[in-house]
């Protein structure tokens, strides 16, 4: 094994080695994401996706993606070796990657905690939340990276019940990262940082956190289209779609509670740029079928001058992981950066990688601008 | 006649009435705009589609609607009130509207003189542009209008030769709007001011001019999805369309040279904001059992992280004279305010309405920006 | 009205007069059917849609389109010439038509009763059975037809609960035509003569009966592509679709219960046809911006030679009740004459007609040579 | 070399070993097919997409896929097994595939010979039919099989010019067929046995022979479409229609005259079943970047009922050559067996897989039945 780490270990113990820890750590998105960076840090592929990558962001200081060290928490227990074997064959990755990249895979697969609560766990939520927290803090210290963020990349919870006993599990993971001192990402529609109990904690950390809930399919889209039906002062009136998933995603999302979940930051997208929110329903179905790829069908009538109805369709068929894995790298990237650069807080700057951010713009373009700004930003302190 | 007439004379007859002369008189998009403006001048329909009418332009000092008075140019001779009854037929006005609104109808119909060059025409180029000039004057003159803004909604005529020895039809009027002193607006990809005879004069003139070719369907989507892809860093492969077209568009691009006319205008939305043309093709068919609809078909191969391939798809259906005549009436108050406060020449600001702007970004929601830039300056000048 | 009633009148006092008695009389369906019945006899428009009158029916001495009178049962109390005007205005029926078949609309609507049961109906289910027999009987007797058809167009009913104490309100009306010795059609998912409680009586019957659910629009369709796909030996993973529903239908259909009665029939004609139900699921969505038109999705993955993944996607955009209207005329036609015939029971040579069929084939193009087959039986007894 | 070829050398030397000759052996089409057969006879895969294997073909007595022995002309030269991995790069065949059956697909490369005409080549006509018949028949001879069905998988050639001095180079390898005494398949929509200097051979020839243009998208969803609006007395008022294609397939139809070959076919399956051609047209669009897969699109606009406008549109998305493989495996079985039982001449029970075949009903269900009659046929004599 160690062989393989050493790429790893030694960009780790420079000085400016920051470290991701997945909420997740074996799902697709994490092991998409490890794979990447490793295929990219060594030149394999180009960086297509990365939005980080293109020219505005030269000047931010970002760490480079060579300098990333994985780990994270699970609850299941394959390798990700073998994991990245199932992507490639799924079209995921390249054919062949998987084992260009074994090595960084393996280091990050050391790096994996079994998290929780299981199966009849007695801990309590503090106990749960310490142990995540100490599990954090003992990869910041072993890997020697300066700075570690952690990232909910876990498949979607069910909305909380409003009188639950105990917190959902992806606000456990959540207070770890502050209890460790580390920023937060939130790239699913679970309750993560946006939990009463860990209001005031957030807000005297001195960490930033950003969420929640990626945009990377449906809504990425609804987020450029609304606003074209805003701006030429056309009228929709019902905006319909159904989407089909294959993967973890789906099974977890034909769970209706999970579906409310997702559905509200859908929705939000449409009523905040739109102004209200239109007729018609979304329906997320697990379709075990498309395996890793997702389809989703858009379907908005609109009236034009004197009433006159007219209709747009949109059919995106991607692979989530795909779709998903460069911005979780992009969002490592800023939020790391920001963390160093004593940017605390929420950042709505980051609207637009989110369903459901923090304020600012619901529009795609302003969203990118903010972006933009937040690089300039980020430069001014480099 | 008469009595119909009246509130249009009476409201010309203010200072500060506005002509609006089309080339295309009796066209779809021309019936549809003076039947709407007269239906919103009269509370009967809310201004859907009209971006003048929203709040943002509120101080800009436009003219209103109840103060346009419309003429044009033509060189078919059915009525516009009968025209009007088969828009309705076709469910582009309501049912009831032709009616509602014959009156103004009648009137620009009174305001229509025959175009050219006809058939056998034996005038020089410049005797038509007299001509044309003339007619344009003389119903300034007649109905009293402070000033007028000359606006082709013509059929798209065949791409010039390189050699031809006359000016094309569309160029023709453009220069008749130039000695006739009035603004001028370019909704069609003909070629109009962009022809280079017509430089020097355009460049002397003290009016304001902007085009060319509405964007009204398959670019208005274009100029909004793919900027998305740029800021996500995603590579665009493949665009391919096929637009179906029934009415006169279809007929008259359905002649190869006027259909590529069109393309150049749709591929340069994908040049300007990709940085470089994709892969792929687009076709015009004229298809008359669609009637005043169209259909537009988009297919985007792309490529997202690692190589991997996905898709999108959008299906656009509308009615073109539904979509067109809004922006039209929308570019003739712009156009006329921005002459009343002397501003002259080429109008980059406008680059939102058309698929071929003179400058700015190709991206639409810079274009808009841009425009309520162009509003507060106008606004200013008030 | 006596006037306009008069042609209809005449008709019907000819042996050979044929009753269409409508449950719904007043709804879309029924009202298209009416205003049809009478353009088609009148010469207005040609017979697009309706299958009876192709040529391999020419011999099956159907009853004629002019003699069929019409009336029947509903619960609103809307006019019908009132109504069919409001269809066009949506498009359903073209301008004009209304005002050119209000005699026979306004003659229609004569002959239509209060049905029920009505809130706080205190009458037992037999003795509304015997009054809307009642209702019938004196309909045949007053119009002096021949016989008299029942056909069910009126809104779904949600699948009745197993140990309901009262039969659902279709099965009281099929029960009405059995005691009215009338034939009976049920173009709806409704239990109608499908009751438990019904099955002695319509055995004993000597009057056929066919349904049910009439075959539209997006079954139809899967009724000729599901075929293809096992002919082809092309493994069907998944087939997912999604309704959206204006009007009436949509309204009524989002009461889940009664899409699950609609949903059976869907998956039917699926199971039946491909041997399995593949993966994937049908939702129906009220969308009332749509008004009378529908549009439906379908998304069927597919595997080809050695696991290949592939895709077909279909929209279909029909007007629900232009698609309904035809084949309930030719049920109504076929019906008749094969109780003229003395052909009586369920009639499985009309499964071409419906998504849950009284068995035959699940194919539609099997389904067609059934109804040819029929065509040829009814005119060998001519 | 030999130890691979031994399977199918052993299966071959038995009696009823049967030789598949395909001009364009190195082709997507014919090495799907020959990898696929390896892969079915071993018992890799299941026979998705062999309608030869399903069960009412189980009595035909068609030659064994263990015992079909291939060979075939090609002008390119790289390995069978090399584009195998690069089929499998794209996931035409699944991972693993081309090393598992390397023996196959080794042994099959021997066989390959060099086609023609070569650049320059200054045979006649006469000679290269002369010498490709000399290629088969040695192949026959060398591999022992009782007799060798020659198929055309090559890229579509131009339609070609009336006046033409020599014929085009698929007649020539049809004629090729017919002097070696070989059945004959046209998969593609060039010429081959449809040129008149072959009528006077193909008619005393004691071959059967089949063809043309293998219907694998569009056409297939067409020959099951169309069938339904006629079936249903609709009105198609307009088809039209895009296919994006990557591979060779679509390199070789952006030449317009090997893709007006391909629309006549297309076409022809709307006139044969809608009694008239409706509006529309059909594009074939070069697209490198979809790879071995195509896209097509198609638009269907019809009228129903007292002229209601509506619109049906399908999107196939298919990987080409998976669709092509297995009809061409059938086909060899079902053509080798018609020459085995002394059916001589063209089969029209075969346009089940034609888009332009040789008589018979243009719509799939009824071409089914037929083949299944032929499959009886076949049985009886066995």
């Amino acid at each position: 094994m160690s062989q393989h780490a050493e790429p790893i270990a030694s960009s780790s113990g420079r000085a400016g080695g920051t470290g991701v820890w997945f909420i997740g750590a074996r799902g697709s998105v994490a092991t998409t994401a490890i794979a990447g960076c490793a295929a990219l840090s060594a030149g394999l592929c180009p960086p297509t996706g990365m939005v980080t990558e293109t020219e505005p962001f030269a000047a931010a200081a970002l760490p480079a993606l060579s300098s990333l060290v994985f780990g994270g928490h699970d609850t299941v227990d394959w390798a990700l070796p073998k994991r990245a074997e199932a992507l490639a064959e799924q079209g995921v990755l390249p054919h062949g990657l998987a084992r260009a990249v074994h090595g960084e895979l393996a280091a990050a697969d050391l790096e994996i905690r079994t998290g929780g609560p299981l199966a009849d766990d007695r801990r309590t939520d503090d106990e749960l939340i310490t142990a995540f927290a100490a599990d954090i803090a003992a990869f910041t210290h072993r890997t020697g990276v300066a700075r570690t963020v952690v990232i909910n990349v876990a498949s979607t919870e069910p909305a909380p019940a409003h009188d639950a006993p105990r917190l959902p599990t992806s606000s456990l993971y959540a207070a770890a990262a502050l209890r460790a001192g580390c920023a937060y990402v939130n790239f699913t529609p679970s309750t993560g940082m946006h939990h009463p109990a860990l209001a005031q904690a957030a807000l005297s950390s001195e960490v930033p956190y950003a969420g929640r809930d990626g945009k990377t399919g449906q809504t990425l889209l609804r987020a450029v289209l609304a606003p074209m039906f805003s701006q030429r002062a056309l009228e929709v009136r019902a905006w319909s779609g159904t989407n089909l998933l294959g993967g973890g995603d789906g099974a977890a999302l034909a769970d209706s509670a999970a579906a409310a979940a997702k559905n509200a930051g859908k929705n939000r997208v449409l009523q905040d740029n739109l102004g209200s929110l239109p007729q018609g329903q979304v329906h997320i179905d697990d379709v075990p079928a498309l395996g890793e790829w997702k389809t989703a069908w858009d379907h908005v009538a609109f009236e034009g001058f004197l009433g006159s109805r007219m209709i747009l369709q949109t059919i995106w068929q991607g692979c989530d992981s795909s779709l998903a894995a460069p911005l979780v790298l992009d969002l490592a990237r800023l939020v790391a950066r920001a963390h160093e650069a004593r940017i605390t807080g929420s950042l709505p700057e980051l609207g637009f990688y989110f369903k459901d951010p923090d304020g600012g713009s619901p529009a795609l373009a302003e969203q990118y601008i903010s972006l933009l700004g937040f690089a300039t930003r980020l430069a001014a302190t480099a």
